[in-house]
């Protein structure tokens, strides 16, 4: 979007893509720090560098604002064919590794984290993680890996997905804070092993 | 603390301790209703039926009040030796029940939820969660139990009680919602078995 290696200055600029880019950047930023609540369209525009109206006009509302930016780091259509290739007795291992990536990369964490926080507020923001996560990810693995019940697998797999996320980096436990993301690996794999195929 | 059958007047009452008991249970009813950024003063005193100066005189700020209310429904020093009564191979079972049962029982599932609703917002309530749960709990859980790194295994057995409660209470996914408590029991009791003592 933009040209490598030019430099940021801050404010306004011209091109429509790159307005929304901004915008949507600083909202991203804000409401993994700041919770949905204390996020303002007003700030977000300031540190955009744009006028709160055009947020307005882009965006309607903060839910709409939240609801647009809060996508999952990861395309559901890219990333369920690479979980489901390989043995099936190591489709929990491949989940953890793309969970436990997304949580390691800064961008990843970003938007994961601003979904846990707002849905733990705000029920429209609720559905959007369970509607983004559940439905267009975990549901349809659990559908692809096969067994009874996917509605209720899928459903256990996003309470220990949200739980390592909270417990990590909301409420910021120090033994899961600190451990590697090989340790973490390990320690999700046999569980979502076991929710996704089940018990050996 | 109230005499049993006595109706229930809305205004105000005399003695102090039916007093701060009134302003707790309205604030751990809204914490737990509203969220903590949503949760005023103003409103607790409302509904306990005091001026919000007693409020204020009793709890000083929000997060003081957020922080004395916020105990777990459970006590520490009672729920200890009852999970670690019986055989090691079934503490799991234990721990997963004594879950279940705080999240069925309306008070205790009020209690929790508050807790988790403001601490994805607040650091200071992220601390308390941390304090009660972890530090009270589940770290001498994991000590008695035996094994290497008990912080780990407790932060892991965390993370899942409060991804459950997350997944089930604050997001409402709807396999979960509707689980019956013995299927519940039944999926967690192997992961915190896992998590406690480690895999077989």
């Amino acid at each position: 979007m933009r040209a490598a290696g030019s430099a940021r200055p801050s404010g306004r600029r011209g091109g429509e893509s790159d307005t929304r880019g901004d915008i949507a950047s600083a909202a991203r930023r804000q409401f993994a720090e700041l919770g949905f609540d204390r996020t303002s369209m007003r700030q977000v525009a300031r540190e955009a560098g744009v006028d709160p109206a055009l947020v307005s006009h882009f965006y309607g509302s903060k839910l709409g604002l939240f609801a647009e930016t809060a996508q999952l780091p990861i395309d559901p259509v890219v990333v369920l064919p690479q979980v489901l290739a390989g043995p099936r007795d190591q489709v929990g291992l491949r989940l953890a590794r793309l969970v436990v990536d997304v949580l390691t990369d800064e961008e990843g964490r970003s938007r994961v984290v601003a979904l846990v926080r707002a849905a733990a507020s705000e029920p429209a923001a609720a559905h959007v993680l369970r509607d983004r996560l559940t439905h267009d990810l975990l549901l349809p693995l659990a559908q692809s890996v096969g067994g009874p019940d996917p509605e209720y697998r899928a459903a256990l797999v996003m309470a220990q997905v949200v739980g390592l996320t909270f417990a990590r980096h909301v409420v910021a436990l120090a033994p899961l804070a600190s451990a590697t993301p090989d340790d973490l690996v390990a320690s999700l794999a046999p569980i979502l092993q076991a929710h996704l195929v089940g018990h050996p």
